[in-house]
C-alpha cells in the first residue's frame, strides 16, 4: 500500500528587487514547496486530475512576488502555504521552505553577497494547523580558548588525553518552532534569536560542546516567549594541536591543523515543558 | 527543559583491505556513528563522566574492522551499534550510519572507483529494539521515452502543455526496512531490492513519476518478504526541449537542456499493511 | 593597457539524443566557448558592436547539435570553434572545451549514469592553426599493495619512515595533445590512450607516484603516434595505516584511515623529442 | 622524454592563534607547496635520493608557523618558498600558494567565520627571481542597475534583445602581480587593491561586462604603483527576467530567476606598458 507522500518544486532561485526610487532592495531567496493530500491515483494509475504541476508552484512563487513583494521569509512562506491548502482541493498539507542569502549594502543599488549563513524558515499548512520554523545554517563560530574537555568515560578504545584548554568551533545549524503562525515582527524575532545563540557560544566557558548546546537553546528559550522550542546540530570542528616536538618546537595552542573528517556532532534540542509536539519528519507526520 | 539529544562521530572513512593471497578485496565506507541515553549531566553541567569521547567511537570503528573484518554493512553496523549499548552503561540507542563506495576490480590488487551509487545502511539498536534500514543513494536512471505527463490540474498559475513524450531522469535516494534485525545474506537482499527498483524503472511506461515511484517501491515489496516498506525521494531531473524554431530547426525530441534548479522532488513510501511504525527522525523518537 | 582577454559562455548543459527507431543513443556534455579577437572597443568604451553575445554562442551550441548531431567530442567542437573563427569577422581565436558525461546502456532507450570519469576536450582554432586536446578527469585508481616509498631525501622536518608497502591512490586528470587537428577515429585514439593509462598504473610496480606518471605517459606517447605529449595531474590519494597497537592489535596494511586534505599532488608531462610547443594558459598565449 | 614537472603538497589547513595575553587573533589558512628542479631520477627510475617527501613540505608549513608566526600571506609564502630552494639542492623553483579564509571578531578569543571570500597568493622563487602575485577570490558583487548590453553583434544565432536597464553580478576572481618581491606593507597593499576593485565595479556605470572588467584592472593599475598588471575572471552571473505576462503581471525588473549554469566568462588583464612577461601556467614556464 502506499504509505507517506509528498511532491513538489525544490530549490526555486528567486531574486527580488524592490526599487524605492534610486534606493534598491535587494531579496535572494530559494524556496521549496511541497504537496500532499489525496494523490493516491497518480501513484496507482498515472491519473493526474488532483496534480498541479511542479512548473505551477515555481510561477506561483514568482508570481507572488511580485504581486506583493517578499517582506520576511516566515511571512512570504505562510501566503503560498496557504494559497496551495486554499486552492487546491486535492491538498491538505503544503509545507515551503525557504533559505534566504544575505547580501550587504554597498551603495543605493550595489550589494556584497554576504557569507555562508542562510536565514531559513519552515512553513506548514497542514489543515487547520500551521506550524512556522525559524533557523539559520552555515554559522560558524570560534572560541580559541575558555574550552575544555576532561573527566569523559574510558573504555578500551580510548587513548584521547584530557584537554584544558581547547579550541571549540562548529557551524551552527539551529531551528526553532514558533508558538503560532502569527507574528508583528518576524524580522526582530529571528534577529533576536541569533543574537541568543552566538552570546550565548561567546558566553560560554565550556566543558562539552553538549554544554555550550544547551546554553545556547536555553538562552533563547529564556528570552524569546514566541519560541516553544529551538533545535541544534552542531558538528565539533575538531583543531589538533600540531606536535612540532620533532623539530624542536613547542605549541602552547598556536598551531593547529583542521580535518574536514571526521567530526562530532552534537544534536539537541532545548524546550518549554509545555512545548507542543514537534514531529520533524513529514514521513511520520 | 533538555528534549531530544544524540551525539557521536560523523563520516569516519574507513579503507579496508582483506588480503586473500595475492588477491585483495577492497571495501571503502563512511561510518557514522551517534549515541543517545542518559547524558543529561553533560549538557547542564559539563560533567562528562558519562561521555564516551567521540574520539573512542572512531577507534573502535577501526579496531573491529581490524579484529573481524567488515563483511556487509548491516552486519559492521550491527556489530557496532549493539558493543556501544552494551558496553556503555548510560547509553540506551546507538544508530550507526554506512555509506559504501563502489570500486571494480582492474586485477589482483588494482581497482577503480565506480559511480556516485553508493550502498548505506542505518543500523539503530534501542534498548532490546534492533532496526534495520538498507538502501542506496546516487544512482541516477534516464528513459528518454515512454514517459508523458498530460491531464493535470491547472490553475491560473499554470502554463506548462502536456508532455506525451518526454525524459524521465531522476536520482535514486532509496531506503527500506527490514522485518527483523537479522538476515542470512544482507548482500543478496541489496542486490535484488536494486534490480527490482532498477527493472521498475525502466520498465514503467511512466504517466508521472509518482506513478513510477509507486511501482519500484510495490515491486520490491512484492518480491522481497524481508522488506516491509521502502521510502524513494526522486527528484525529477527535468531536461527541456530547446526551441530552435528561430533557427528554421525543428526538435523532435533530439536537443536538450538539462537545468541543474530548480527541480521536481517527488517523495513517497510503499509499505506492507502491516508494516511497524517507522519513525524516520530520531528527534521524534 | 589591455592585456590578454577572451569572453565567452561556460557550462552549457547539452543531453542530445540520437533516435534509431526504437533504440536511443545518448550524449550528455558540458560545453564552452571562449572568443578572442579584436574586441578592445568593448573594453574602453563599451562599444559592443564586435561583441557576440554569450548567448548566441549558447545556442549556437544547442543548434549544432540539432543540425548536424554530436558525434565525437572532439569533431564537435572542432565544428563550433571554427564556425565562430569563420563567421564572426572581429574572432581570431576560439577555444571550445567540453566535458562527455558517460552513461550505461539499460534497455532500448534506458539508462544510468556511469561514474564520475569525464572524457574532455579542448579545441582551440586560432588563425590557421588548430590544436585538439583530449583527455579524461576523475578517473580514480588504486593499487592496494606493488607500492613503495623509501631512500628520499631527509631535512630536519622529515619524520616520514621509509614505506615498504603502500596504497597507491589517485585521481587522474590527463590531457593529451593530437599532432594534427585531423582523425580518422577519435574515438578509439581516447579509448586506446585511456587504456593505456590505466594498465600502466594497472601494471607498474612503483617506488613512486613520478615513476608512475611517468610509465603512464611514456606508454600513450610509445603506443599512440597520434599523441605528441601528455599532461597528467596525479594527486597522491594518501590512506595511512591506523595504529591499533593501543587496543593490543596489529595492522599489517588492512585498515586505513583515509583523510580528505592535504594530499600530494605530482604533476608531470612525457612528449616526444619533437613534440610542438604546448602554450597551457591563454593567458600566455 | 619527460617534459615539465613539478611536485608538493596541496591543501595543508594551518590555523594559527597569536596570544596577545587574552587577546588572540587568528589565522586560517590553506597552504599549498609545489617544487620543481632535477627530479628525473624519481620519474625514470624510482630513484627518491632528491625527492623531500610532500609529508616533510607539510611540516614545515606547521613548523615555520610555530617558529616566526604566520603574518602577511605574501611574507609567510616567501620564507617558504625561499626555504625549500635554499635548503634543498635539487630544486630550482618552489612555488608557494596560498589561501586565507576570513574572520571577523565577536569578543576577545571570539570569531565568526566570515564570507566565501579568500584572500590569496602565488609566491614563485626560481633561481634568482621571485614573482609575488596577490588576489582575492569568491567575492559575489551585484549592481541592481546601471547596466545596459546593447548594440552587439547579431547572428543567424542571435535572438537576445538590447537590455537597457539589467543586473549586473559577479564572482571575482583576481589576480595581480607585483613588480618587485619585496614590500613595506603587503597589507595595505591588498586591501587598497580590493577597495579600487569594488569601487570600480560599484561607481562604473556598464555598457558591457568587458567595460567594467577593463575598468576595474585600470583603477588598480593607476593607483597602485607597485602593482604591475591585474587578470580578472569574472563569470556573467545571469538575472533573468521572470515572464509574469500570463498571469496578468508586468515585471519592471523586479522578479529575476538566477540559473547557476551557463553563465558568461569574461576574462582580460590591464597592465602597465612595461609590465614584465607573467607566464602563469608552470607548465609553460
Amino acid at each position: 500500500m502506499l504509505g507517506s507522500h509528498q511532491y513538489g518544486k525544490a530549490e526555486v532561485r528567486l531574486v527580488h528587487v524592490a526599487r524605492h526610487g534610486d534606493r534598491h532592495h535587494l531579496t535572494d531567496l530559494t524556496v521549496g514547496v511541497a504537496l500532499a493530500g489525496d494523490l493516491a491515483d497518480t501513484h496507482h494509475t498515472g491519473d493526474n486530475a488532483r496534480v498541479l504541476p511542479t512548473d505551477s508552484q515555481k510561477n506561483t512563487v514568482y508570481a507572488f512576488a511580485r504581486r506583493d513583494g517578499v517582506g520576511e521569509i516566515e511571512e512570504f512562506g505562510l501566503r503560498l502555504a496557504r494559497h496551495f491548502v486554499a486552492s487546491q482541493p486535492a491538498i491538505t498539507r503544503a509545507t515551503v521552505t525557504i533559505e534566504q542569502h544575505g547580501w550587504d549594502r554597498l551603495g543605493e543599488h550595489s550589494f556584497a553577497r554576504a557569507g555562508a549563513e542562510t536565514r531559513t524558515t519552515t512553513v506548514t499548512v497542514d489543515g487547520s494547523d500551521t506550524v512556522v520554523v525559524s533557523g539559520l545554517s552555515g554559522m560558524v563560530l570560534m572560541n580559541t580558548t575558555a574550552s575544555e574537555f576532561f573527566g569523559f568515560a574510558r573504555d578500551e578504545y580510548t587513548t584521547l588525553p584530557d584537554a584544558h584548554d581547547r579550541i571549540l568551533a562548529t557551524a551552527v545549524d539551529a531551528r526553532w518552532r514558533h508558538a503560532t503562525g502569527e507574528s508583528d515582527d518576524w524580522r526582530a524575532s529571528f534577529a533576536e534569536a541569533r543574537r541568543h545563540l552566538v552570546e550565548a557560544f561567546v558566553g560560554t566557558y565550556s566543558l562539552s560542546l553538549q554544554q555550550t548546546l544547551y546554553a545556547m537553546g536555553r538562552r533563547v528559550i529564556e528570552h524569546r516567549p514566541e519560541i516553544t522550542e529551538v533545535r541544534l546540530s552542531l558538528p565539533n570542528k575538531h583543531h589538533f594541536n600540531v606536535d612540532l616536538a620533532p623539530f624542536g618546537l613547542d605549541n602552547p595552542n598556536q598551531v593547529f591543523h583542521a580535518p574536514d573528517r571526521p567530526y562530532g556532532l552534537i544534536e539537541g534540542a532545548v524546550r518549554r515543558d509545555d512545548a507542543p509536539q514537534w514531529v520533524d519528519s513529514w514521513w511520520d507526520a
